[in-house]
């Protein structure tokens, strides 16, 4: 729901004024001709994906407030997005394209998708340098392509990560065609943002019918789906110097820490499944050591604190989801978890200072 | 894994030698001649249900420690049961059918082997009345049929509630023609239990390719979908006296409470789908109002306290998972709480007097 304040609401300061700078890491824009061929996909219906017509179908056809509001800003990468940022405290926003991003075209429309909308991004990040981070898009449905793009977005054009939205057609990251991509992020000392999307289509059906595809709940399953097979499938112990980002308090794995520790040792105790091989770490120790966590869409003391102290406080970062929940009382729910200046620093501003690698604001 | 006290340890003392009793909830036995039937269903390759195979082909088939110990205490309600809850401390357990129960076969065969099932149930709490409570078995298949079972199972059998394993041949209880089984329990005044199951096969895929489908996450996810399509479906508006409990902590639904609520209220706002009505409270209500939670599978201070925190003291319960879970130094992690003498009381033992009509033990 976008709810902007009113206007008896005051802005809330930033540019240091509480003692740290907000950094806003989960946040979206489309860039220009995305939704152009987003209506040519769904009015193909050549892709079958339930979950992207849901998604998109709703919102680009819509006319809801909720709809019509996220697809007005989204859209703008100028003075309405910095205007709602001074509004809301935000000093910096990490910018990355919306989901499913690129990954429901063919890969040669995929990949120049990606390129145009990096080139986008770059452009918006210099025109306001101490605004705007940017995470890079790529196509997961050429790998070395992606690789590639990828190289180029952060020697090139200066973005910090990648953003990679679940499942690409129904394919998940952990099958060993898709790793140039994690070589390519290794190398290069950038993290993975893995934004949720909709379900893939072999899981959706129980979920669509019942209208729990979305942010209610299957952005949630399908990412955590997608993080653990990519813990499970071997994917750290091949690339241990690999970090993967994951929103929404880090999509409920954190409070599956212990089921999953204790299951996984039994499995590969029981030698139940192929696919499931020994590792070298058990599940905890991956989400503790190559994972950190945003609290997007969830404004909540009890899970953020509880990511806190089950990952640790170097784990757990601050992000708005802008413009997909865009409500002012929000930012002041983090601003006041029950943690000292330092932590709040820490959980707004330095930690993602370290993963992005940005030069320290002081 | 089932991991028995090795013989330096001693036998965790109970009988109210800890101030409380130790009530476990969510414990299971399969009857007698269930297996066969399993083995039967498996080898004629008629079930539809991929789930079903990976989970009772693993089970009824694996030469491993973990399943050879499980299918033998499973099937055992005398004194090899009775000597593990005197090793781990363990003064009742709350029993019931193993999933999926009954609830794989066609509905004439599920009616009778859930009726046979009852009565095995019923002479093993009458043998040993001070340390078995039971759960009804119903087969969903036949809804009335199932109430007219939940009756005669609370009514002449004494059992205190009933055990639902989730989907029935890939169907959620949200369908209004399972609601005669809603109906009959909260005219008895029973809860359901409602166990995981795995994933249906509309949405297994990508679980079980990568091992996931099983309790590490499948089940949470089964299960967790299933009482949230239970929510918004508007069952708890229609009965509002019923009760359910989930394991595992709430299959994670306690951690989504902020984002249920939330996009809840943006989705019907929006109106994006039929399917999805305005209902007469939060989601995040029923959770605290009709649903208790217990900590089968999850032996972790964090997720325990954290669902206390959440729901409140008076909706969670200690749970084993005996035997799939018989780990006695599970026992002293809930006997360890942060918690005062009196509310352990009520996690390990009140609660579940209350829940399940129990007389109170002093």
């Amino acid at each position: 729901m976008s709810e902007p304040r009113t206007p008896e609401m005051e802005a809330i300061p930033r540019g240091g004024a509480p003692g740290y700078l907000r950094i806003a890491t989960e946040e979206a824009f489309a860039s220009s001709g995305l939704f152009d061929l987003y209506r040519k996909l769904l009015a193909s219906r050549t892709l079958d994906d339930p979950g992207f017509a849901s998604l998109w179908g709703f919102y680009l056809g819509s006319k809801s407030p909720r709809a019509t509001a996220i697809i007005e800003r989204i859209q703008d990468l100028g003075e309405r997005r910095l205007g709602d940022m001074d509004e809301t405290g935000i000093d910096m926003q990490i910018l990355s394209l919306t989901s499913p991003g690129v990954q429901v075209f063919d890969a040669a429309t995929a990949g120049a998708v990606a390129r145009d909308a990096n080139d986008q991004l770059a452009a918006a990040i210099a025109s306001h340098p101490d605004r705007y981070v940017g995470l890079a898009a790529a196509a997961p449905q050429d790998p070395a392509g992606a690789a590639k793009e990828i190289e180029r977005g952060v020697r090139r054009l200066g973005l910090r990560g990648v953003i990679l939205n679940s499942h690409t057609h129904s394919e998940y990251l952990d099958d060993q065609k898709f790793w140039p991509i994690f070589e390519a992020c290794e190398a290069l000392g950038v993290p993975v943002y893995l934004h949720p999307n909709t379900p893939s289509k072999a899981m959706i059906a129980p979920f669509v019918e019942a209208g729990l595809d979305g942010a209610i709940y299957g952005f949630g399953v399908e990412t955590g789906l997608h993080l653990l097979r990519i813990i499970v499938g071997g994917v750290f112990d091949r690339f241990p110097g690999l970090r993967i980002i994951v929103g929404h308090c880090g999509e409920a794995l954190p409070f599956w820490l212990f089921r999953l520790d204790y299951m996984h040792r039994a499995t590969i105790a029981s030698g139940r499944y192929p696919f499931m091989k020994p590792l070298q770490r058990r599940p905890s120790d991956y989400l503790r050591e190559n994972v950190y966590v945003t609290n997007s869409g969830v404004a909540w003391e009890p899970a953020i604190m509880f990511c806190r102290s089950v990952l640790g406080a170097d784990r757990v970062m601050y992000a708005m989801d802008y413009p997909y929940q865009f409500v002012r009382d929000e930012v002041l729910v983090s601003d006041s978890l029950p943690l000292t200046l330092a932590e709040k620093k820490e959980y707004f501003q330095e930690n993602a200072e370290r993963v992005f690698g940005l030069a320290p604001r002081g």
